[in-house]
């Protein structure tokens, strides 16, 4: 197969830029491509809160009720936020966008480098988790842990360069795989739980609750409210990625936004709901009989048979496929910063299937060097991840509270309130986070998004400095009318350096051969056969004679010699361009170019960076059989 | 410092050809430079021999006097022949050289071949035997032991980078050191054996022979003949570099080898009949209580002063610095296969001390990789090392012999008989060597040997291929008058574009802009102001009008657009020269150029493989401040 087709079988044909409409997607895939991540949520939010709750043993059990629905009422304040800035920025108006516009660029800047943080650390801990609940569930697969978590990463890389619609038509299968099973364990229990008068008799009994250690306190109600908090991340993924939706644009973007958050929210309130109903707590991670919430919940409600196995099989793929969110949302925010000139402008060129490749490639690059640092387990990175979540949500929603004042007039003043109150519980969790896991952690990120805030400004200020420098609108001057001198960088004489003459001859009339002689030359001096090669041919065709200058170099250097004759030529000829021409041998093959020594190369790059604009290189090309 | 001063600090100003006589040795450094390897044998051939006696006991030691005879009086016919091949080959006439000339080229590249792979192998495995030396006197250096190799592998790179005289000034005194201390163990220990009537009093007296475990037979006598026989590597590294030498060069290194060969059959002759009269057999290493022949022996003469450390000290030296003898050679032997075209020329490039600074480099960098690969313990290389050295012995008095046929007219007979028994000799041991080392890796030096071989002659025939294709005797044809069609590549109007464009309308009446237009580009169209920033002012200065052309690219791509232009246009016009100008921003730090896509030299690239040899690329550098 040629590059060409490999290329094409890996990735899918190029697509045309008119076909775009063609490529993007409705709620049904939007459901997989954005809602992974908040979905996958549901897996362990409840867990993380529950595990908090454990020094409390069945007293926790009763709060975990109230605590959910304290979290779903947050998760309804985002929703409703979101569905508004989806309307205000149907561009994609991730934190990035919102923060920037309402609260000033600086602030962008801090959502922007808070949510690029989060999206690699999504990645690697979203992988992770997904292979660690494999492993644990098929023990014997541990010991391929890295090459397991690096093999889905490179899925997730090659399915998403294939577009956008690729990646929703394949994770659509685990992803409503997951919420079918699960949400039937759920409606099975609520059922059975309603019927018993709130007593269930569980099929498979969950472990006995340990005794309690601890009184209740609002420290440790805070903290299980905290890491709860948890099942909300990735919910602003839709407001991100508004552009990838067909028409009606922004109401397709509302809808996924809609099916994602009710199903979240339902599950969340579900599995709560039954949590407290079966009687089920954690139990300690890493202990011998631990078990996740979540197994001992399926089995309370349908047993051991073969619906468990397939229901957390579907738990497995969507938190190791959790990873797809970010895939689909941090090439566009790395699109939007570089239109915003705080990145390279190649992060805003679409590649051959409408999707932003290099961002795709960054994210692939970064989560693996971060995998492989962590060798797959990734549990350290995890209070990593809250800050940068929380401090989007923040932002993007005092964003939003800037917003709605300043167009008071035309919207009811429930907004601002939803806004206001979204932003003051995200505020709240924030700092309970920094707090309680600072130590653990968290302070890498509190360092790393003002570093990446620096970086930002920094490229932006080199972009801006170098447009300053060249920018023009005045019209063309003339050139003056002379011909340019040509330098001919001459070895011996065959049919590669003939090539390079007779370009200079037909390009000027003063032409300069110019033979550096180092000891190790063993190239006959040009001298020898001047006459007969050259000056004789030239005097019969009634051309300028070119000048042959032999440059003796006793230190045995050869660029120094060459580059002082051009810069005396230069400075000599004010008016003068300067076209130095260097004969290239073109190879067959690139490694045949590793016994050929690269002055050609090497003579080009110093030129370019030591003499004035007016010297140019030129490398005429000989190419061989 | 400047980058200048810092190269002029660590490894010297760069010396002129002109002064290269100043820069060569006589015999007092020609020791040191290219007898450090044959020296350090006398450390470890009759410690070599003496571990396969150790099964005799003291049987064993009774038959180590005669064994050290044989080899003395093979290395004499070693040495004569060099004697020989030194004045015959006074350009250097190492093992390649010698079989080349009289064997034909086949078997010098197996020469050569041989040559490398061992001078590679010494330096990695003499700088681990002196570092394993030093490490076993002091054990906390233990864990530094890969370091400390990586440290003597720097500093015997940098002082060979310096310059010949600069190694032979540096490692004398440590060779001279290691002469005179062991040189007076030997001499006090003859002396008291002598005047005791051959049953010297140990000062400190060796430990007890263990019992007989077996009979005497060949093999075994063989086998430590051929381990013994190691104490005669190094011994061809003067014939290899004769033109180091100052006048009168043959005669400074046949004075050089006969220092080298005097001193390495004193200390052998006189270790071994010291061994003998103390009674000192070899302890087995790795064992608890091992004490290598030379410790026993200093302990034993002398007792454990001062002045056995001193010795001891000077043997680690010694050890160590070997590899030096590599450093002489290695990038001589590289020097000769570039000028034969087996290895890329730049091999032959002196540097700026007159030494053959690529060679050097990589020597360093082949027996770095081997250093790291083995963690610094190289005990396993030492069977690979064997076969190349005897290889390379068998091959050059072979040579010689054949020389001798030759010439046999003007010398006498005995020339060829010293030769003819140091073939046999060196070969029937080279067979020794192979069969009773192959299973513990000597098979590697007969698999990898051959594959050089194969390298260098595909190397030699590439070149030989692109000669045959450039070479040319034929007289300038005449270049038709036209001048070349200029394409500009161009973005947006600025400076960098203005200056481009001003180069091209100098360079011909014939000009392209050509704009690509992929979505991506925020670039507004050239087209918007042509009239007024380029049409009109060329109007006003009467030069014809450039033209513009606007290439459109549904699929994002920006190469294959504008190389299918120039393609077309090259084809239109089959007499022409085709000058494409690429603006191009010079930035003044390289780091800034990351920032900026480098299309311009991806496309300079793409140009000079996928066009004919008529299109050439000029890029025109506009310096920001």
């Amino acid at each position: 197969m040629s590059r060409r087709s490999i290329l094409d079988w890996l990735f899918g044909k190029r697509i045309s830029t008119l076909r775009e409409e063609q490529h993007q997607i409705g709620p049904l895939a939007g459901v997989p491509v954005l809602g992974l991540d908040a979905l996958s949520s549901a897996a362990y939010g409840p867990e993380a809160a529950l595990t908090l709750l454990l020094p409390l043993s069945a007293l926790g059990l009763s709060y975990i009720v109230p605590l959910s629905a304290v979290i779903i009422a947050i998760l309804l304040c985002v929703y409703f936020s979101y569905r508004q800035t989806i309307a205000a920025y149907p561009g994609g108006g991730g934190s990035y966008t919102v923060a920037k516009e309402n609260l000033g660029p600086r602030f962008g800047l801090f959502g922007g480098a808070a949510l690029a943080l989060d999206y690699v650390l999504n990645v690697a801990v979203g992988i992770s988790a997904g292979v660690g609940a494999l492993v644990s569930a098929m023990p014997r697969l541990l010991p391929h842990t890295l090459g397991l978590c690096l093999a889905i990463l490179a899925v997730l890389t090659i399915v998403n360069l294939r577009g956008i619609r690729e990646s929703g038509l394949v994770f659509m299968f685990p992803t409503y795989g997951f919420v079918i099973t699960l949400g039937a364990v759920v409606v099975m229990g609520v059922v059975q739980s309603v019927a018993s008068g709130g007593h269930p008799e569980p099929v498979v009994p969950p472990p006995a609750l340990p005794a309690p250690v601890q009184a209740v306190g609002a420290w440790i109600l805070m903290r299980a409210f905290a890491s709860g908090c948890t099942a909300m991340t990735g919910v602003e993924a839709v407001s991100n990625a508004v552009p990838i939706f067909r028409e009606p644009t922004v109401l397709s973007a509302q809808r996924t936004l809609t099916a994602i958050v009710a199903i979240l929210a339902a599950l969340l309130g579900g599995i709560a709901y039954l949590a407290h109903a079966y009687g089920i707590g954690a139990t300690e991670p890493g202990q011998v009989g631990y078990q996740s919430v979540l197994s001992m919940l399926v089995g309370a409600v349908v047993g051991r048979g073969v619906f468990y196995y397939l229901t957390i099989a579907a738990i497995v793929a969507v938190l190791a496929f959790s990873a797809n969110t970010s895939f689909a949302d941090f090439p566009r925010l790395c699109r939007i910063l570089a239109v915003d000139q705080f990145l390279p402008g190649s992060f805003a060129v679409r590649g051959r299937r409408l999707v932003f490749s290099q961002g795709i490639l960054l994210l692939a690059v970064l989560s693996g060097v971060l995998l492989i640092a962590f060798g797959g387990i990734t549990d350290r990175l995890i209070p990593l991840f809250a800050i940068g979540a929380f401090l989007a949500f923040t932002l993007s929603q005092a964003g939003m509270v800037q917003h709605w004042r300043r167009v008071r007039d035309h919207q009811p003043v429930y907004a601002l309130l939803i806004n206001a109150v979204g932003a003051l519980a995200t505020g709240i969790t924030l700092v309970v986070v920094a707090v309680s896991k600072f130590a653990e952690g968290a302070w890498v990120s509190v360092a790393v998004i003002p570093l990446l805030v620096l970086l930002f400004a920094r490229i932006n200020k080199h972009y801006r400095s170098v447009a300053a420098q060249i920018e023009t609108i005045a019209p063309l001057e003339m050139p003056p009318p002379q011909p340019p001198i040509a330098v001919l960088a001459a070895g011996s004489w065959n049919k590669m350096t003939q090539h390079g003459l007779k370009f200079a001859l037909r390009l000027s009339p003063d032409v300069y051969v110019v033979q550096v002689k180092t000891e190790t030359d063993n190239t006959e001096d040009l001298s020898d056969n001047w006459e007969l090669l050259i000056a004789n041919p030239a005097h019969a065709a009634h051309i300028p004679q070119p000048k042959l200058v032999i440059l003796p170099s006793n230190y045995r250097q050869f660029f120094k010699p060459f580059l002082d004759f051009v810069l005396k030529l230069s400075s000599d000829n004010p008016k003068r361009d300067i076209v130095v021409v260097i004969p290239d041998l073109v190879m067959n093959h690139w490694y045949e170019s590793i016994l050929h020594n690269n002055r050609g190369a090497f003579l080009r790059t110093i030129l370019r960076v030591r003499c004035p604009s007016r010297v140019v290189v030129v490398n005429t090309p000989y190419h061989l059989e």
